[in-house]
């Protein structure tokens, strides 16, 4: 499954995704950028990636629509990277990857950064439902194919 | 930032996730057992991954503790991985990609599956909210740092 098949030919919206954003670079320039940044500098401290290869994934995201680009000051030389609208849509699968560590890979009293609201409380935790709000289990769900997609929206 | 470094020595909960599971084999072996495949010989046609990456994934989803394994017949020699409870939490992660991808990376008519409850009903959106269920944005969110964690609840 090259880049190139799985993005062309398969109907899973996951597999699209994972195709484009299935990469932990990818994944940490993401969550930096929900934490306020927007420099190149920035993101190369946070996340410690060689630089060629931050260069190759902020094109891809440009690409993709999920940043943009403009001056970091007013005749500035630094281009800033932000979130488009499509970017901050990622918010969720970001707060899902969250709440999973949050819950699994941390000891009773290591220090871990919490997201919380204006009010500094944490984020309701991220439950799968119904139309009706009612929890739904792996084993009430299933995949159906063959589906008409309402189309890109971005 | 390799990966013993990310793993060991950072309180971000999405670093630890994506560290664990910010590959694309690892996210699409997950995305099919939650369509109820547990076979190797079936993980390894879906996702059309090497014989050798997959089982190296599939000792580190065991090892992780997401899937367990047990013979998939009694008295049989062939082995099957379940999603364990650890494992089956994951449902937000896989359906934030899956909703992510349905909303921004298919156009309009295209074929796609979708996942639907047991009264053929699309899941509801997955919205990040605060605990009264109102609906935040990025901009109303920050993250802090050195909170004590809660523990491994695993």
């Amino acid at each position: 499954m090259t880049h190139e098949e799985t993005f062309v030919t398969t109907t899973c919206p996951v597999a699209r995704t994972v195709d484009l954003l299935g990469d932990r670079w990818m994944l940490m320039i993401i969550r930096d950028a929900f934490d306020g940044m927007s420099r190149f500098s920035d993101f190369q401290k946070s996340t410690g990636v060689a630089k060629n290869v931050l260069a190759a994934r902020l094109k891809m995201l440009l690409e993709a629509g999920i940043f943009s680009q403009a001056p970091a000051n007013e005749g500035g030389a630094y281009k800033a990277y932000h979130l488009t609208e499509k970017g901050k849509s990622l918010l969720p699968l970001i707060v899902s990857l969250r709440q999973w560590g949050e819950e699994h890979l941390f000891q009773e009293g290591e220090s871990v950064s919490r997201l919380v609201d204006a009010a500094h409380q944490p984020v309701a935790r991220l439950r799968v439902t119904d139309r009706n709000g009612n929890v739904l289990t792996p084993e009430q769900l299933q995949r159906i194919s063959g589906i008409s997609s309402y189309g890109d929206k971005s």
